[in-house]
C-alpha cells in the first residue's frame, strides 16, 4: 500500500509520501512516490502516486516523455497553461495507461489501478490541489475539503480532521502530517519509511523545503514518542465515565 | 457497516457496539448488535456481530433455538462447559448459516459474511474474549492483543493502540472506547448512534453496567468536544518541525 497526503493551506502546499511498495508482505521495496516539475519563476507541479507501481511509473515516464531521446524531451506538463490543464493531462495519461494494460495481454489477478494527488501553481493562477481517480476524472481541494489522502487513508484521518486548519504554519502542518503518518505506520506494515516531504510557498514558483525523513530522524522519533505520551495525557484530561 | 470493540482487562471485560445497519446510504436502520446470555452465578456470554444482518440475525436465532416453541427453548450456549466450547458453537453456527445462504437459491451481489466477537466467563474458567471469522474458526485475545475490533476498525484503532492497557479501570476504558467510537462516527456514515455498552466484572457471573448512549447523552458530547480540544492541545505541546 501507500500513504500520501497533500495539504492546501493559505501559506501554500505541503506534500508528504511514504516510500514502501509491496507485492505481498515478503516482497517489499523502496520507491519514490513524489515527483516534481519546476520552472523557477513560472510553475511548480508535484505529483504523488498510490496504486500499481508499474502503472504509476508508466504515467510518470509518459509525462516525462521518456520515449524520446534525452535531448528531445519536453515534458508536456511544462506546456500546460493552468493547473486545471495539468490535472486533465495527468488524468488522461493515467486512464490511457490503465486501459492499455487492462485490455491487452494476460489478465492479472490484481487491478492496475492507481490514484494520484497533483498540486502546484502556474503563473498567474493560484496554488491548486487535485485528486485524480483511476478513471481519469478528478476533484479539486476546496475550503470544505482542504486536503487529500491516497492509499491507506483511514488510520491517519482522525487527527487530520481534528488538527488541520488552512491557517497552519508550515512547521505545524509538517508536525501534524508526521503524527498522521506515524499512526498509519504503526497500524499497516505496507506503509514504510523513509517519508518524502516537500513544501511549496504560495506565489514562490520554486520548490520550498525538501526533506527525506528516515527512521533515525531525531525529530520524527521525538514526535512518535511524544505523541503517545501527549495522547494519553489528553485522555487523562477528559472526565471518566460515571458508572452511577 | 458496523463498529464493535471488546476489551479484555484485568478487572473484566467491556463491550461496545454501534447500532447502524445499512444497505446503501439511503437505506439505514437501527438494530441491536449486542446479545447476552446469563445464568447468574454460573455464566455470562456476550456476542457482538458485524456483517450481513440476515446472517447475524439468523445466527442469534439459531443460538436461541427460536425454531422451537417458546417453552421448549434451551439455548445451547447455556449448556457449553467452557468459553472455548461457546466460541466453537458460535463459529460452527456462523459457518453453517453462511454456507446455506451461499450455496442455495439466488446468488447475491454482496457476500453473506459476518464476524463476531464473543466474550464472557463460565464458572470455573477465567473471563475470555474471542474473535470469530466467517469461516467459523476463531482467535482468542491474549496479553499481546488484549482487544478485538470488528466492522470499520481503522479510524478508531490508533487511539486504542496508544491508550489501552490491561490495567485500565472501567470508567477509563469506557472513556477510551467513546473516543475511538467518536472518531469512527466522524469518518464513516455507516457507523451510527446510539451505542450499546456493557461491562463485565471478572468472577461476578452477572451483567455489570449496561447503558445505551444516545446522541443527546451529555457525557458523550463532553468527550466528543473535549477530545477535539485535547487533541489540538496535545499537538501544540509537541515541538514544531525545524525548517532549518
Amino acid at each position: 500500500m501507500t500513504y500520501c497526503v497533500g495539504l492546501r493551506m493559505k501559506r501554500g502546499l505541503v506534500f508528504m509520501s511514504d516510500t514502501r511498495t509491496n507485492a505481498g508482505v515478503d516482497n517489499i521495496s523502496t520507491f519514490r512516490k513524489m515527483h516534481t516539475w519546476c520552472v523557477p519563476g513560472e510553475r511548480l507541479v508535484t505529483l504523488m502516486t498510490a496504486g500499481n507501481l508499474a502503472t504509476t511509473q508508466a504515467v510518470i515516464s509518459v509525462l516525462e516523455e521518456r520515449s524520446k531521446a534525452q535531448g528531445e524531451r519536453n515534458p508536456s506538463i511544462l506546456e500546460q497553461p493552468s493547473m486545471f490543464q495539468v490535472a486533465r493531462l495527468v488524468g488522461e495519461t493515467l486512464r490511457e495507461v490503465i486501459s492499455e494494460r487492462s485490455t491487452q495481454g494476460q489478465a492479472a489477478d490484481s487491478a492496475f489501478g492507481a490514484t494520484i494527488i497533483v498540486g502546484g501553481q502556474i503563473d498567474p493562477g493560484p496554488p491548486r490541489l487535485f485528486l485524480i481517480y483511476p478513471e481519469g476524472n478528478f476533484i479539486e481541494a476546496s475550503e470544505d475539503t482542504p486536503f487529500f489522502q491516497i492509499g491507506e487513508t483511514k488510520y491517519g484521518r482522525p487527527m487530520l480532521l481534528r488538527g488541520f486548519s488552512e491557517d497552519l504554519t508550515f512547521p505545524d502542518a509538517i508536525k501534524l502530517l508526521l503524527v498522521s503518518f506515524d499512526s498509519t505506520l504503526k497500524a499497516n506494515l505496507s506503509v514504510g519509511m523513509p517519508f518524502d516531504l516537500q513544501t511549496y510557498v504560495a506565489d514562490s514558483f520554486e520548490i520550498g523545503h525538501e526533506d527525506r525523513i528516515t527512521r533515525d530522524n531525531p525529530y520524527y522519533n521525538e514526535i512518535s514518542e511524544g505523541w503517545g505520551r501527549a495522547l494519553r495525557e489528553a485522555l487523562g484530561q477528559l472526565p471518566p465515565y460515571d458508572m452511577g
